[in-house]
């Protein structure tokens, strides 16, 4: 299979969401905090599928949804990630290769199902994510392609790895044989409540291996310990080169070594799920900047990528991102 | 189980939809006739899936989606029909009870797997269908929960049922059970494609069982082998009191024994998927019966769910219809 020149190779775990609306009580009565992401074990999955309302089902997992979104705006795409040999896992492979990526991991033929997010959306159109990792716990550092990596630009990493110990060992070696090929590494930090968790580990990271790093402002202020946004900005510049911030509704702001770019939303009519809207916007920013787009640029191509994604449930384009920045 | 005072019992096909972005050359290179609904065997629904784009599932099926939308209104609502105890079968059971409605068919054990439906939606927001009918073939007329149909106002068949021998037996024991209980059918004419394969049975069927149809223009005008709506429409006048004609995006017609009326679409923002438009329709036109409202007003509440079904993928609502019927 040729591999050659890929834009790039994503790794994450291989997740498939499946999507509710749901009030704020029943958060509450859940004792769920809104917008983050926790992790549930399989029985408290099975439960609150059965709590929850009618569901869309659809491909989701972090990096699986850059990747997803980069092969939509036409670059050429990897990806790395364990499902189940079950009719979940299936549908995973189907999604992210019909979308364009090569995808050859193998399969878990035992242990536990396909990873599943169970993802209530609420009137105000905000995600909370309840994680079973299923057979993402399997993925571990022989899943690592090395031939894989090495031939793409940037190997996209998501903080979330961090959540399984196997994962984590499969992180460093992807991020060693990227580099060892003269490669860049990007990552998205994912979650503050995964940042509270691998704080020093993501530190020393961000320092040291990072070349991209991508995430919100509740992460970064997570991460350096101050609710203050702008010292968290200041501190970050000390860590790394380039970062891409995304604020919600306020747009993002790509700090490089040298500036800070404000960039701004783009509009939408209505929002109504604002699942997927981080990876969407990473998939537009290394989608520019592998194809050598200045930074405000790909912090544009962020926006437009994101605004698709938060005008339906669900976290994989249903209009091919191609079409959208043609203009 | 209290089944008291249903408002609707709907029977159907029990299908998942697989849903996903296409252009016009991938309906041509596949032979498909753009909008319509064709079944195909199981390898020929493996095939499709391989070659089709990345998809979303959501639960479906004609009287399924209606029944849903009923629900969704704040109806009470039964279901009967048939999925296997597979995933697909779990998940489509967990939407419809869900969405509140009573559903206690038992599902097949063995013979083929849930019945799926791959639907392609070209950019001009078009759906076109393609059934593999699975589980389905196996609803019989032992699963006429008797009990479920006395107790609702409505029976509510699909035409699709028409489509396997055993189901055609469901159908009309459901019909004789609600008629000798004193209480209405109502037909949907599902597909012009499905008017024409059953032609005879259906016009014997509006004529003698059915006390409110369902049709867009073309099942009618096939239903009366003329391509002429005015023509169809006083044609169908000889054969029922009261029918509902959707006519796309030009709205409705309501025709009783006695009038006509024109019913406007509720506008929307932006159109992305017609898929359920018509079952909505006949959802919020059903809803409003049982609760009494004219008939101008049955039609503008048929015009209020179809709007909400057709701005997202999926034929089951995202938001609770009744919030948006509320003022």
């Amino acid at each position: 299979m040729n591999t050659e020149l890929l834009d790039v190779v994503g790794i994450g775990n291989a997740i498939v969401d499946v999507i509710a609306s749901a009030d704020e009580a029943f958060l509450e009565r859940h004792g769920m905090p809104k917008g983050s992401m926790i992790l549930i074990d399989e029985a408290q999955a099975e439960a609150l599928y059965e709590a929850m309302g009618a569901a869309v089902i659809s491909s989701g997992g972090s990096a699986g949804n850059t990747i997803a979104g980069i092969a939509s705006l036409g670059g050429k795409t990897g990806y790395i990630g364990k499902v189940r040999d079950d009719d979940l896992g299936h549908a995973f492979r189907h999604d992210i290769t019909a979308a364009g990526a090569i995808f050859r991991t193998p399969p878990a033929v035992d242990g536990p199902g396909t990873a599943r997010c169970l993802i209530l959306v609420t009137p105000d159109s905000e995600r909370t994510m309840n994680t079973f990792l299923g057979a993402c716990a399997s993925l571990g550092p022989d899943d690592i392609d090395a031939e894989l990596i090495r031939s793409a630009r940037v190997t996209y990493l998501e903080g979330y790895l961090y959540d399984e110990p196997l994962a984590q060992e499969a992180f460093h070696r992807a991020a060693q044989i990227a580099h060892e090929a003269g490669r860049k590494v990007a990552l998205s930090l994912s979650d503050a409540f995964c940042v509270v968790r691998h704080r020093a580990e993501f530190l020393q990271l961000v320092e040291n291996h990072v070349d991209v790093l991508f995430a919100n402002d509740a992460e970064i202020e997570a991460l350096f310990e101050t609710p203050d946004r702008n010292e968290a900005v200041a501190r970050l510049r000390e860590y790394t080169d380039l970062a891409a911030i995304t604020l919600g509704s306020r747009g993002s702001l790509v700090v490089s070594s040298d500036a800070v770019f404000d960039v701004a939303v783009e509009p939408v009519e209505r929002v109504v799920d604002t699942t997927g809207a981080g990876d969407l916007y990473a998939a537009g920013f290394l989608f520019g900047l592998t194809r050598g787009a200045s930074l405000e640029q790909c912090g544009r191509l962020g926006s437009i990528a994101a605004a698709e994604i938060i005008t339906h449930f669900g976290a994989r384009p249903q209009t091919p991102l191609r079409t959208l920045v043609a203009n």
